[in-house]
């Protein structure tokens, strides 16, 4: 029997995130606006999770719940709830590239997790949720990572310092700081991307990447944007996955001549992100780093957004009709 | 021809430290209270700078200028200002143990250095002083190493992005912060204790210590307790190191059985440091760490403090005689 006060349907935003955010490896992400993807959760009499429809992904994406990002996470929801009888019908809308290392797979792990907790009227928290779109997200990648997942949910910076179970801390957004994205129309997998990454490193190299994660942090509790710059150094992992993306050398020193603070790659790539202290270098950093891969006749997308401190959310909510 | 206005004689005072902390090889540390160096900086007329005394080092250290932390840090900074010609004598006074992994050579090397600037009018920032005191140091250590000197010259908490030239944060330190410190009556040799180190580090663990270095400085600027204990592991360095301590995990688990926030090893040991929030669990701790020490029948001294957070000092300024 439904209760007809209530929701029956929920439509949910979650939006796309930049991971690891130079020196932060697996456990620093943040935020963006207008990129991200809309989940629409309806109830319905028939038992189990249905992904009815996907749009915006090419044709891509399963649509068997058990094997798609957003339709685990709502199973590993429901399952922890014991409500396994249920049905939800999910209506995924995807408004970002898939595999552009932008946080796609987290963005709609995380925009399922939150509506259906909206439909069933907020049984968990939002930090209980992180869980639930860690396990889904973790199809995609084979390894349980939260930093997206946790940027897309409680938006603004955040650090992971455990990935599952999720321990991870919020940190403050510094206003002025504005993001650059340059999506080159290539693709990367994710899987890819990790294999080719040393299994060690050296000690010395290690001491200068915490040092910087620790600096990071530091830089933006005392919104010192000049420390942020400073601290947006890796030495080990963008070296490695670099040299999957041609122009990445030139578009990175035109970020930095264009006045950017600093620039590596977004999550996995081929995405590259820059941070720059007020729009206007950053739409200037967009043009420099843009007209590089226009030198080698690549195609690309380019935002420019302020960092989303926002997160998930809801977008409608529709009455039962 | 000596100005009678100016001083003639500085005495200064700079700390005792603990580095590392845990988590932040090479990069964090934190000033206590009780133990240092003083250092006495008096005009003389022969130039050069000459060690006329050295107190409470058992005859350890060398009174050659050139071959002391302290004279040193003196000479570098006379250097700079193209002062090699004047005369100055120091009175080192050693109020804290040599080689307990608390930062003995840069608190004398800093106190020299406040100590002289004072003298000569301040001819330099804090800031433009720690150069002088890093290099100084290097004469114990072999490698340039800012964590003790820049946490004996600032006090608090600092983070070091880079030793040389130096580049430092300073964190904020909470106010409930208590540190006890104990000193088993054992020597470690700093250069041996880094030798033992592998020069490799597996990429997992180097990920889970940048991710406990950034939540230790989220932890500080949150005030939050809970999070310091959560961010205090390191799975890099104690390992290694804490087999050259004996009796260490007994104390480790007694620390925090004790109620402590965390427990590692200060510096390159042998002493340890526990952090609790207030400072009676700060005394639990050391008298649980203690007891297992004499259970080794091993001797020790321990300390309770506060986080320094003046540093170095000028103690007494006598005027010309």
């Amino acid at each position: 029997m439904r209760d007809p006060e209530k929701p029956q349907s929920v439509k949910a935003f979650a939006p796309a995130t930049v991971a690891n955010v130079g020196c932060g490896f697996d456990v620093l992400g943040f935020a963006l606006h207008k990129l991200g993807d809309f989940v629409t959760a309806t109830m319905m009499d028939t038992p189990g999770v249905r992904i009815s429809r996907i749009t915006g992904d090419g044709g891509m994406l399963p649509l068997d719940a058990e094997k798609n990002t957003a339709g685990l996470s709502v199973l590993k929801l429901l399952n922890e709830l014991g409500m396994n009888d249920i049905g939800i019908d999910l209506v995924i809308e995807k408004k970002m590239p898939l595999g552009s290392g932008l946080g796609s797979s987290a963005a709609s792990s995380v925009a399922a997790a939150y509506a259906v907790n909206k439909l069933l009227e907020e049984p968990f928290s939002l930090p209980e949720l992180l869980p639930f779109t860690v396990e889904g997200e973790m199809a995609a990648s084979g390894t349980p990572h939260a930093d997206n997942a946790a940027a897309a949910l409680f938006g603004g910076f955040i650090l992971v310092k455990t990935h599952l179970p999720p321990d991870v801390i919020s940190l403050p957004t510094p206003p002025d700081l504005f993001c650059t994205i340059i999506h080159p129309k290539i693709e990367i997998q994710t899987r890819h991307s990790r294999q080719i990454l040393k299994k060690d490193v050296a000690l010395e190299k290690a001491v200068s990447q915490w040092a910087n994660v620790g600096s990071l942090v530091a830089a933006l509790f005392k919104e010192d944007y000049d420390l942020i710059g400073r601290s947006l150094h890796d030495e080990i992992i963008e070296p490695v996955r670099s040299v999957l993306i041609p122009g990445f050398d030139r578009m990175k020193l035109a970020a930095e001549e264009a006045g950017a603070l600093g620039c590596s790659i977004s999550g996995s790539g081929p995405s590259l992100f820059a941070l720059s202290r007020g729009k206007e270098t950053a739409r200037k950093a967009a043009s420099a780093m843009g007209s590089e891969l226009q030198k080698l006749g690549l195609e690309y997308n380019d935002l420019i957004s302020s960092v989303n401190t926002q997160g998930a959310t809801t977008v409608e909510e529709k009455a039962s009709s």
